[in-house]
């Protein structure tokens, strides 16, 4: 195919095609980010309250069976969440509610306020894209606009609550398709990525900091990487592990769902018998660690994925319980995001990996923290650009490495189900 | 679509796939790593002997010809370059002759020596192909194997030659149809451009440092960017022109081509005619900073590409006159790639605009190197990416903004003749 050449009349289509999506974008990045920045910082403040009151947890069954009653009874098309997101955007339907988001906000902060294991980025992505769904209806948008538009508002969400937007706006364009990114939504995505993150933290938000020590770089130049061989090879084999517990989480949460739908008939009852069960877990474990977010831990020294990246941060099990915290909670009823616990996992199991092999904890930490997301969510390139947004670019090539290997042996599978798979992984 | 889920096999499946690539890949590696290093090692020497020895450029008519009476009674089909690796990749034709790796390093070398304004990646992007397809044959590799393992070809000698690996394999996989990225080759592209890169530094080839002393983070901490709305204001207006400057260059080049070849009948005369206008214009502009690649110049305050990232390192008009002459040398027949020059006007031009709108000269000239690039070869998330391997993680955002707009701006159009459309830009 020859290129297209018709120079002066294309720069003048491009100037109005930028400016169209700044304009467009905009409002859904004011509105959405403000309503991220609220999310935050509920969320904070629920995890305050958990810590100060612990009985809070044994409210969690009555919890539960208050947010899918609110779901069932209120909730229209609501509940399908992020793959409802997803599916308007592969093939426009009846459109997300309004309702999703204030639904999916109010419902977050009550699972993790009462102790419930879940993340955020669900959470933003369906703010995104039901903001986004309302302000194409308002401005009467094409259809193929808001189709752009709904993807602007999963980026906008992902950039917001992550403090990302770089990442943000390849997610938006990588979720939506196993093996394929189309670069059609490229532009607008970032404008609203970068707009949503701003908004975000002028609202005094901020995000957690982390820091890998590791330098493979004696000198500090950018470039002079000696690659180990060692660490090469280590970072292969925690790659396959990190694949693999992604594939677990995302198996076991859909199991758990299937299976509780099966053995429990009253659909109310299910949240009822999860909550008991984090209950029961909590005390056999004998920690919240497992509760809520898990970015930081009530205690100095308890588990949390900031602590996973020092020596002692995390015990060798600690992934599996967050795995399975977070599948029941999820699988039963409650609602939050699934990225945050695939992060503690992901971070948790690089640090055991690291104390096992003595390979660097806070780098393989690191790399946990985003292969296994990588895996889950068959984002690789996304989970790359998260590690450089995140963590600093020294270390890009271990966590391309990482997150496509751990993509790789995801499998075909992953916690989406409305994702399409386009190109077989081999 | 729901997902496929066979776990069990799938993995061990993944692991047979693995390790394929990683034993398809390591000879090809070896051998183009080798050859990038040699290719790197002589043009290092070719450019001292220019600047010992001025008068060489005086021989560069005589060399043009020389390299276009090679390619036209030896050449077989090798002189398509990077289009035909493109088009093999597209699809299977009469495959890439074995002599393209070293007339393409022979002729690239012969130009640089006698002061061609070039560059390399197209160069190691053919030792890649050529040495793949013969890697394919040797092993009588099943069509899709070969298909896979040219792009590996193209990400292994782009990663070697700039020492990018995780740039290398998003270029390989992006730079073949605008508008979409298939991951079939994620993992093979990975595997092989670190390998090369790990060859070509064994042989203690270094590449250039690059630092960016600017900083928009008082704190020093990666997430609290408190986004600066004039910086980003001049970062999108810089980026428009970046978008102009790649399609200019790739027009003129283009232009040059069919205009030289109408004009002069005779074909071998072409280059003797490019030659002289190379050597006329070094006459009339005083300097020779504009002949071979730029990465330095002979004189420390000359203007280079590492010049251009401190003030007064380049003239407003510098990646003007870097962009003639590097047309006139690829559009009348001389060797080498478009990329380094493509970086020295990316980032003089990013200086001349920071001076003149009082942005940080550092920062700039690190957007200019990768956008120009980004809108030329219609690749930007390779480009991004590569910004985050030579300059470091800090800037994504701005890396990613520059990029982004700069290929959006760029039009349909770019160097390569082969590289399909798969989405328009808007």
């Amino acid at each position: 195919m020859t290129p297209i050449s018709k120079p002066a009349i294309e720069q003048l289509a491009f100037f109005k095609y930028l400016g169209k999506w700044i304009l467009l974008t905009l409002p859904l990045a004011i509105v959405a980010g403000s309503m991220v920045a609220l999310f935050l910082w509920l969320l904070d403040e629920a995890t305050r309250l958990r810590w100060e009151h612990p009985w809070l947890l044994y409210l969690l069954p009555v919890a539960g069976v208050a947010i899918v009653a609110l779901y069932r009874f209120r909730g229209k098309n609501a509940e399908a969440g992020n793959n409802l997101v997803m599916d308007e955007i592969h093939q426009q339907g009846g459109g997300i509610p309004a309702r999703m988001a204030p639904f999916v906000l109010i419902t977050t902060v009550v699972t993790h306020l009462f102790g419930g294991s879940a993340g955020r980025e669900g959470t933003a992505v369906q703010i995104g894209g039901s903001v986004a769904q309302q302000v194409g209806k308002w401005l009467r948008l094409k259809r193929d606009d808001v189709r752009i538009l709904l993807m602007t508002g999963v980026a906008a969400g992902f950039g917001a609550v992550f403090g990302t937007p770089v990442a943000g706006t390849v997610f938006a364009l990588e979720v939506l398709t196993i093996g394929r990114i189309k670069y059609d939504a490229l532009i607008p995505c970032l404008m609203a990525a970068i707009m949503a993150d701003v908004v975000c933290s002028l609202y005094g938000i901020g995000h957690t900091h982390y820091h890998i020590d590791f330098h493979t770089l004696p000198t500090g130049g950018w470039m002079h990487f000696k690659l180990d061989p060692m660490l090469l090879g280590k970072v292969l084999m925690a790659a396959l592990l990190f694949g693999l517990a992604g594939t677990l989480f995302a198996e076991l949460t859909a199991g758990i769902k299937t299976l509780s739908g099966k053995l429990i008939r009253h659909k109310l009852l299910i949240p009822a018998v999860g909550g008991c069960l984090i209950i029961a877990l909590t005390w056999a474990l004998g920690t919240n660690d497992y509760l809520g977010l898990g970015v930081t831990s009530q205690h100095p020294d308890g588990v949390s994925i900031v602590n996973a990246f020092r020596e002692g941060g995390a015990q060798p099990m600690s992934w599996f319980w967050k795995l399975l915290f977070t599948a029941i909670t999820l699988g039963m009823g409650f609602k939050g995001g699934e990225v945050t616990p695939l992060f503690f996992i992901g971070a948790t199991l690089g640090n055991a990996i690291a104390m096992v092999t003595g390979a660097p904890v806070d780098l393989f930490a690191a790399l946990g923290f985003i292969a296994v997301f990588a895996a889950a969510t068959n984002t690789p390139l996304a989970c790359t650009i998260m590690g450089v947004e995140l963590f600093g670019g020294e270390h890009i090539l271990y966590f391309a490495l990482a997150c496509f290997v751990a993509y790789l042996f995801s499998g075909h599978s992953g916690i989406y189900a409305s994702q399409r798979i386009s190109l077989s992984k081999q």
